[in-house]
């Protein structure tokens, strides 16, 4: 085990009926919000008058900014940080999923800077203040409610980037697993793939063949989402299994698989944020066809931990290949693409693809990825 | 899935020469400490020398409080909360096992309060305050160093009771797992009973069926409490093993895996305490008597849940019986008593064990566990 740093404060607060709390929540940490949302669903649901309610009722005035898209966008960012500050707000609520979320990240900590928001995703300053955020999570996939990253693409430049700070955890995230009961078999399917893939780039990326707490723990984690996704697909309104769902996800990514692995990369997501710059597909989607491609790659230098990944958590015998196989079909069986041409990519865009993502190569510091590396991985998404 | 909160704001620093770190990160609280502390052995180790240095180099004057007593005292505590008030301290370094950060969490909230710190464990009032507590860990056992309880004994009158309030997290837990090289092969033993007994507390209390997250989750702490506990005892210098128990251990009551179980006790502690309190024997030995034998007592009612464990956790048939027998085996060989005679009670003490354990019962709302049960199963202590 690598030494490590794990402190992550976001208060989860989970379970049915747990909605309304919002409001007193939100309202410890500041009395004039940005309410941050996507589509127009949330107010058919109903969600969007609860939270209003519940804001209102804790005394939290409310400026509203909905409509963030799935790969959330930088000008729409840049529009949110405009209204905070023209309107002092003091403190960010998300209600959504991870786009939601992370446009909101990104608002908070704009609103605290004094440079462009963007200068933060490319490397150019270090975060160092942000508004504090409260959230109410509508998506089980990307784990943003309880870490301290984000995700946006800046259109302009086809650029889809992270960047992370402490200042990023959300102070409160509310977990209702009924607020998925809705969530389409696609985008429960995409959820799924993102919230593998994100154990995955710790589970194969890490070098510490003595970590054994957890590499138990990241196999549990997968085989908990494959069972607990095959749940909602069967029945989008068992408890359980969105419950299930939903907790797995967010332990996928809040620090706890990667404490101590010491170096892990993400260079699936690499690959995928371009699919998702260039072609806007679903982050989760995009996964599904990255994943067992990389994996099918990586083989050529690391049998072992895919191999390690079918037993433990597909019960096969001891081979890499039958283990990406597995995976891939696990994820074709639950409706997610898993070659280019499933998401209406031609195989002649691969060198654009891969200069795109070389171009966040050098961000995430992945340098070995060569574009010729990257394009011979995207060979293998068919 | 039950509803739940979790909000642990502990940061934890884990791994090799992190141990100076404990002087900047204790003077972010406060600049006059008090440093708790057991026995001289920490002084022959070289490790007081370094707390004292680090704190020195922060900035950070010291007044010592040594001479914590495994099954931690009252007495020992109001004295340290005396020197606190005297001195007008304003943080709490404690270096040691769970029996040292117990003291040092009563002592933080003892000082804060006006009444007698007792209060808070008979129930008569809550805990709304305490100073910052910063520890560094040199035992892989309590979970204390990243939770929100503590145990003491009230010597007088042979109570040992528990507190909780979310104001005795530890700001801060260095966890070097070189710092436990040194510990006896017994204490390893009874830390790995330690901490699998407060796995199991949830594991086997819990009555919903529907948590294969956490259940998965706790399965792998034991698998990973048992494997590096064998690793720790056949080298005491294997930094992996001493590394996996040690983070083990901490996760194994830092709240998450009773998170969303729902109501869950404590009731084989509740018992181990009474051995404690009146026989003085170390926490995790008392463990490795009781668990099995409240185990074997719990089948009559609930076999399911032990069979699984017996096929999760060693492998075997579901046999509810065999996995207890299998569990009772691993604490003898590991060098733990598994009977009262080993910890040589006589067996004519049951009725009054049994007394002194029903008058935490009413405390711990286990009412259900008249004097006449708890002796039924003490009588299985053999």
């Amino acid at each position: 085990m690598q030494n490590f740093i794990f402190h992550n404060p976001t208060k989860i607060i989970f379970g049915r009926g747990t909605v309304p709390q919002i409001g007193p929540e939100t309202a410890a940490f500041g009395s004039r919000a940005l309410l941050v949302y996507g589509r127009e669903s949330i107010k058919k649901s109903g969600l969007h008058g609860q939270v209003m309610n519940a804001l209102a009722n804790a005394g939290v005035a409310v400026a509203e900014h909905g409509g963030v898209s799935s790969n959330p966008v930088l000008s729409h960012v840049r529009a949110g940080i405009a209204k905070v500050r023209e309107q002092r707000l003091d403190v960010i609520v998300a209600v959504g999923g991870g786009s939601v979320i992370d446009t909101a990240k990104a608002i908070a900590a704009g609103s605290a800077a004094d440079g462009d928001v963007w200068d933060f995703f490319i490397g150019k300053k270090f975060i160092t203040a942000a508004l504090p955020i409260t959230t109410v999570l509508t998506l089980a996939a990307a784990g943003s409610e309880m870490n301290a990253g984000m995700v946006i693409t800046n259109e302009a430049a086809d650029e889809k980037f992270a960047a992370t700070s402490a200042q990023l955890y959300p102070k409160v995230s509310i977990l209702d697993p009924e607020l998925t009961f809705t969530v389409p078999p696609s985008y429960t399917a995409y959820g799924a793939a993102d919230a593998i893939a994100h154990v995955l780039e710790f589970y194969m990326t890490n070098t510490d063949d003595d970590a054994p707490v957890q590499m138990d723990f990241m196999e549990g984690l997968i085989r908990n989402v494959i069972a607990s996704c095959e749940r909602c697909l069967a029945d989008p309104c068992d408890f359980g299994g969105r419950a299930a769902l939903m907790w797995s996800a967010t332990l996928a990514l809040n620090g706890l698989t990667g404490a101590g692995l010491g170096g892990t990369a993400f260079p699936m997501h690499m690959i995928e944020h371009s699919l998702s710059a260039l072609y806007n597909v679903p982050h989760g989607a995009g996964l599904a066809v990255v994943v067992p491609a990389w994996l099918r790659w990586r083989l050529r230098q690391n049998p072992a931990r895919a191999a390690r990944l079918g037993q433990q958590v597909f019960g096969l015998a001891p081979d890499a290949e039958q283990a990406v196989d597995a995976l891939r079909s696990w994820f074709s069986k639950i409706g997610c693409p898993v070659s280019l041409a499933e998401l209406n990519i031609p195989e002649a865009d691969i060198p654009k693809i891969a200069a795109n993502a070389h171009s966040l190569a050098r961000i995430w510091r992945l340098q070995d990825y060569t574009p010729e590396i990257i394009a011979d991985i995207l060979a293998l998404c068919r």
